[in-house]
């Protein structure tokens, strides 16, 4: 239930991050829905194909896909004034990723996958959506961007596992390892920490 | 064997879809026909790979890729002139758009997939070609552009899973169903529907 | 065993690739991690959803991950000069190529796929991680670009399937093929070998 309850907080948050960025990008009502369900659900497709779960669980249940357009519907609606749009964006981002990378390590481990591969499985499935959304708008993936971003679904994913190995209830391992995903994402954005990046082979000849 | 023959006709669709795409995007023999494969089997393959198909019927068979090659070949070797390649890649692109989300949708329904999800993936077996086109040339997918173009392959798949609920023959359902889809894509290219944009929030501001 | 040692070979060419890509790319240490990672471990997660391994092969052995992430972290630490980048680039590409493509083969046949579909999906995992590489990257794939690609990952699978065909070992007919992989690259780049591009339609209406 509780479960439940945090993989549809996830799927909001991904989809009002896909459709956010979608308006920026100045797509039409029907490229935002499509933008945002891609963000939301594309990361949960994407572990359950790698799970071998035919079809999808988000394409047999309506309520995933209603919920998804319906969020995608109202940020087209609603969305805030342009300076605020940058940090919306990144704060839903920051909770799909919390939940996706959470719910879908608790997922595969609940498959019977081992702990080391549902960690993998589980990151993959909170960066996948984004991913996807970025590719879909043509911006280099923020997986890839300065930010702590991949490190942070995978942290989580471990506090799933150790959780499980420790035999403590699912629900609550999988809301407080969400939670330090975004705790981990938020604090990043505020103190601008970023990873190193290697020094320029120009510098180095002079 | 209605159904093949459609199918044979979304494939070459496609292919020349592809090719025609990248031969505007002035690549050589090879990288037209890669595009060309992967337009048109794109969307079947993700379609097999969601129901659980392995290996994809496409990789299988020989006279799917074979057909493909041909095409795009053909195209490479005989393109017509520049100012006649836009609109011919977007008629090809609606046959197949038309072709593939309702025979996929047929053949979901035939491999046990509920109403709900075999409309799902007839529509993403549809867009899933040309988007995988559209991201290989570093172009915004068309199914984000302006146009009506999920909602037209979405369309196509429902009037396939409500003639199969009214077990009418699915050849003739799919048929039909097809040239729904290219219908409702040549009418809102040529009366240039397009759905609305979310208003800029700078004017709001004003 | 052979087939083994090969595979790591491939894994740490095609994460050194995607690493020095990245480096290039001016991305930071985690986005190099990623990106050699998923040009590494991307083409065969691909072969592994199209044959229905569950979970794949390089998701549930650790030695996979670990090589290739050290292997990134060592290009990131020690990258060369900028000038020797783009040669280094292409050559750890064209043993990756060869080495997926081969093996990718192989391990299909093994499977009991046709020796026609172990054929693709062994190119398929030959090019799959190059081209998602570049797809992360902004860059128009490597595949699609000028000189001979995706036939060079095509000729090696098709060696091993004669190999196959002749009951020859499996790790030499791999090997001998990868081999022929690299040398047809090598050559193609070295002589500027290129396949033909379409006349500009401009041209023919002087």
């Amino acid at each position: 239930m509780l479960l439940t309850a945090l993989e549809f907080a996830g799927l909001v948050a991904f989809a009002a991050s896909g459709a956010l960025a979608a308006v920026r990008a100045r797509l039409d009502v029907f490229g935002v829905v499509v933008v945002g369900l891609t963000t939301a659900l594309g990361g949960g497709i994407i572990r359950d194909v790698l799970l071998g779960i035919h079809p999808p669980t988000s394409l047999r249940n309506w309520p995933y896909l209603a919920v998804c357009a319906v969020t995608a519907l109202v940020v087209f609606a609603f969305h805030p004034q342009v300076a605020r749009l940058r940090h919306a964006v990144l704060l839903a981002d920051a909770v799909g990723l919390g939940v996706f990378a959470t719910a879908g390590t608790t997922l595969a481990l609940n498959a019977g996958a081992t702990g080391y591969a549902a960690c993998l499985i589980g990151m993959t499935s909170g960066i996948g959506g984004g991913a996807l959304r970025d590719l879909l708008l043509r911006e280099i993936p923020l997986v890839l961007r300065k930010e702590i971003y991949a490190m942070a679904a995978l942290t989580g994913a471990v506090c799933v596992w150790v959780g499980h190995a420790l035999s403590l209830p699912a629900g609550a391992v999988t809301t407080v390892s969400a939670a330090v995903v975004v705790a981990i994402r938020v604090l990043t954005l505020w103190r601008h920490w970023n990873a190193p990046v290697a020094r320029p082979p120009e510098e180095r000849s002079l």
